[in-house]
């Protein structure tokens, strides 16, 4: 066992973190609530001076334009970018496109690559995956009511869709539809790509979400399909084994989120340490004179610091053994650091006082816009009962 | 000891129990964030509603137009109120003005009463308390930069003001003000009334929260006041005794909060439990099967009931015994209410899984609105020592 | 609602509080594991002076030599006893023998009463209730294995108990038995009087609990009925309404358990603010100064205040409209008011160091003694899962 | 960064614990309170077996009879120890010894060696180590009262100690005492090898603690040093160095701790889940069906997993740069592993019910001797302010 990181990745996280701080953070006042669009050339700046110093989309092969990083190498990076709402998007490795890369690297057929992964590695387009449901509980993802039928040499879908994040202004969606119905419970769907501008293709709304609806990107919609048709070839994978494709997508999707999260929870650590360091409640005497603060920022760091190394364990994992090996541990990343996260987010906004519920750090936004990191996914309280399940069944006689 | 409530009490619980739920309820979906304004001819129709009920400002005494109840039993009224986040307002009991209202009537001229009090009892007026400033610790209240110099009959202030709640369209501030800076640190400040339209009253903005600035009630200002200058009679009650009076108007200030975070408990316990009892997780099996379901709504029930509890013993301390004997139980419900608002919310989001961030129920706005009830009226964390030191006095030796 | 004590009352608790300070906690040096048959000269002593002050068996009717008081007042009372592990056995209120005084006087016949409830009203005997089985979860106490077959005029007991408390020494027990194993679950079983002197009473053992066996009424028995013969008058209420009684019995018992734990959780309260208000960390600067034990004391005090008044409240109801209309408060508290105790004990030891683990105070025997306190009555979660489903009836459509 | 572990290490850790499982766990019923001595002769039967086996004293370097693994490497056999009470005993490197032949090592002179550390490592002996005094907070350990004086070639000791784990039965007392009054603070204290046989050395009693005093090996003891002297050469290291060589052991003392602590959620983990998925609720309705057990094991075993990652790198850290790089660390994993056994060991006992109190399981065992964990080695809180207060300093202007 060796904990200790080579050095070639300790300068690209360096070199990460720098531009995150230079060159990311500074754009934040940007991101009010409905404003991604008018300002994605500011971001679309930003992103050509990643390209020009090589950290464009890490996550992918060198063939098709990334870093070709490990998975635990890319979780590094993650966390980095993850300090930053905007650090994901701006490296193009931002979800929901970041997992669609990676079913269409693995599953898509030359043409498809061609025409869609292409531009996604490119960030020339963005995409959505579209697979909740609101007549269906989340937890349990082999309940869908949308349809797909082939007759014609094309697919007809028909079908109620929400929470399809990032589906305004996306090009395609990967959109996950019962094509046989009468098959086993994992075996009735099928993942097909539809253009967003496909006649029957409704976006219905962006939904408001804790007090707005954002746009763009930073948005999630409500879509309607409504006898949408796409040629038969946009099938992607094989028939009947979009359940199985998403699961796969779950286990690097996973440490994407949990670091993602570790680095939301990297800088809320450092804006209450330099909030408590710097605000005094008296002449020379800081908040951070108080136990309690200490007690936040000690609990924090040990909490951050042991849910980091899971996940870096699971990565790892990964890399090594594969995803079926590591799935207890995808399991547990999920609710253990998303718990972390809100611990932290809660503690570094209550050090932050009426400042912490304003907009002028980044807390609030993640105060809001992660709570949902605990249902996203599938709610935490799935996730334990399965993995409990899992483990049990090594001491049922 | 006696826990029954008077038949005259219950009927009036529950007409104005029925009242929200027939009449204000249906107005929420008007609240997004910034919509205040525009819709307020819908909440003053629903306000003379409750004119034409007897059940105005029940907090007032009747020559004041109000219904003249005591602290107990508009707490229970109160309870009622907060289910919905526009209760207050359409009776006419909404914080600051409730507040304002009682220092007019403990300390206001008959002068005073006339010009302000009479409007804003009867709601033709809204009014504003500007206290907390930037530069200075919410809690520690006896820090103020903001000054106020008599010359010329005239007071003349200057200063700099946050969090100044529903200054936006309020037609008068009660402003915290150093009159004595060379008195002792709790007789240094004095409450002036400075009519908004005053020359050198500046709204600076409406603070951004939570992702949106609000308007209108439904806001928190940033104010800057540049050497304004109001009318010597201006000052409210007896100069120096600005901390003093802010002190006594924070006891029934707190049955408020608490009651009216009792009645959010109510509600969102409420959709809770609905949203249980309804969502199928498969055919007829409901999401209330679910034993971690089960044990959300038993400790909420449990810990709502025991919060209330202590709440109306608070308030009944206070109307029997005063605000003195009462002061633990005032800093006590402070933070224990504040906590369990802010657990039984997060459960109840949970349970609604997406749906729970989403603007179609109350809960996210309360979520985002209320993480603040921490920090407002000071952190918990001050109010936790403070009562402890208290405590601690009779065990020192 | 009104929350003042009358003075008869308030005399009382504190002629009993001054008592239990002056005459039962020096007595407590004494209660070391396993000693109690070795002092119960001293807390015999101790009893007298109790029946000399007109306070014996506070809860019991005044004819059978009791003072008569309400639930509610007795309540105040039991919160004062229970400041000492001692308080209950001194004043003759102790559980199980305060529950099957209660079963004697509604269901004993006359000869009963005379012969059973006579004896243990004066503190002459003791006695035990024995139903907990170790085959079965103690969850579901309908799942009974012990049996009593009548023939020839007597009962037949055949069966295995543990966990019942006070056998040792103890004259007779109720012993919950399936009389009827045809009948529907909830009417199987019945109560009989088994004196411990009967043929085949096998006391096995005193179960070694936290380190040791205890011994005399600080113990709790496995015992076994090995064709155990009694009178066929021995049936205690009628045939088949054992589990009825039990229930019944619960409501009072709930009251009695969460006031004694609320009188161990105001005893650690005290012991708690003395230590950190004489515990010195440098000259002059007291454990008391510290953030987190003033934290720990405000959130102790109010957890604490408000836990009190619904076990209160739930006393009343049951004096007002009975046991049924109380059933969801007297489910509520048995995990609220447990759980408060455990918090209020963990900081009380916390607060003591090293102290707090000796058995230099009494905190470390509660700690281990009322581990059992979510566990025994039937564990925490199951209380949760069936107040939250009677209370999602409501909402069921 | 490499989470593999090497197989020569896997191949111990497997020994080590079928070793524990096969005839250590056998032993554990011996262990009532105060059957210590008594049982000592199959305990030591069991260190015969270990030294037959080459897995004697894994922390000890070669040259004294030791594996000399590497402190990552002793961690994972610690926690294979720490699964029974009894295991770090066995295999001759429980606390108080082991620090004690740390310093011994790196101290001694090699007269102090061959006398003292030769029989310790051979376990033909065992120490204790004194410190910490009853008039003195633990949590700062530079205030002592104890002094040795140095005259006619001897130390004269004077002083009131409590707490000295395993003096009962121990050859000698490794004694913290101020040599040096005048000196800087840090720079005040010796450690003094003190016999136990030497006059003026009074056992004056092994502390009652969670109910029993214990016995031998099982006991903590309060010591009177009477003018007890012992000659010039039972200085250990440098005159004044007392509380420097005392930090230095706090480093892998800490990953000692740690592991075994990890060991004991390990054991708690498995009898939960075994117990979960045995005992029935009714007919084949295992208690591991409920969805509150589920949660409590998949919570326990992310905690377990993440702070065993967060202990195991802490110990690679002092491995590889050394306890000064590794402070912080040190620092965290003291109140977090603590934090993760406490709950692991609740939710254990919680699902054995009535039998998780009793004796029959470890489980009461740990609960109650392991309530010290947050407050031997310094309270947590002090360790959290310690740790924050150094993480600020990067923060502070």
């Amino acid at each position: 066992m060796d904990f200790s990181i080579p050095d070639h990745l300790q300068r690209l996280i360096d070199t990460t973190r720098a531009f995150i701080d230079d060159e990311v953070i500074p754009l934040e006042p940007l991101i009010p609530e409905g404003a991604f669009q008018a300002n994605l050339h500011r971001l679309e700046a930003a992103r050509q001076k990643v390209r020009d110093l090589g950290l464009w989309a890490p996550h992918l092969p060198q063939r098709w334009g990334g870093m070709g990083l490990s998975l635990l190498e890319f979780a590094f990076l993650s966390e980095q970018l993850g300090r930053s709402p905007l650090g994901h998007f701006v490296f193009n490795c931002q979800a929901p496109d970041v997992g669609n890369m990676e079913i269409l690297i693995e599953h898509g057929t030359p043409e498809q690559q061609e025409r869609w992964l292409k531009p996604l590695a490119a960030g020339a387009i963005r995409s959505c995956f579209s697979m909740t449901e609101p007549e269906h509980a989340g937890s349990n993802p082999t309940q869908l009511s949308t349809t797909a039928t082939l007759d014609g040499g094309a697919w007809t879908l028909n079908g109620h869709k929400w929470f399809t994040t990032a589906a305004d202004g996306a090009a395609f969606a990967i959109v996950m539809a019962v094509t046989d119905p009468d098959a086993p419970e994992h075996a009735r769907a099928s993942q097909l790509i539809v253009p967003t501008d496909t006649p029957g293709f409704e976006h219905v709304r962006n939904i408001p979400i804790m007090g707005h609806p954002g746009d763009g990107y930073a948005s999630h919609a409500e879509l309607r399909y409504n006898a949408c048709r796409v040629p038969q070839d946009h099938l992607l994978g094989a028939r009947g084994a979009g359940f199985l494709i998403a699961q796969q997508r779950l286990g690097p999707g996973r440490i994407h989120h949990c670091m993602r999260w570790l680095g939301i929870c990297a800088r809320a650590f450092d804006l209450m340490c330099h909030r408590a360091a710097t605000r005094e409640l008296s002449p020379s005497k800081p908040l951070a004179s108080r136990q309690t603060v200490q007690t936040w920022i000690a609990e924090s760091r040990a909490e951050i610091h042991a849910a980091r190394l899971a996940t870096l364990h699971t990565a790892w994992t990964i890399d090594r053994h594969g995803v079926y090996a590591a799935r207890e541990g995808i399991s547990l990343i999920k609710f253990h650091v998303a718990d972390v996260l809100q611990r932290v987010l809660d503690r570094a906004i209550q050090v932050h006082g009426a400042l912490g519920i304003t907009d002028d750090t980044p807390l609030a936004w993640w105060y809001r816009h992660e709570r949902g990191a605990r249902i996203y996914d599938g709610p935490d309280e799935v996730h334990k009962s399965v993995v409990a399940r899992r483990i049990l069944k090594d001491y049922t006689p």
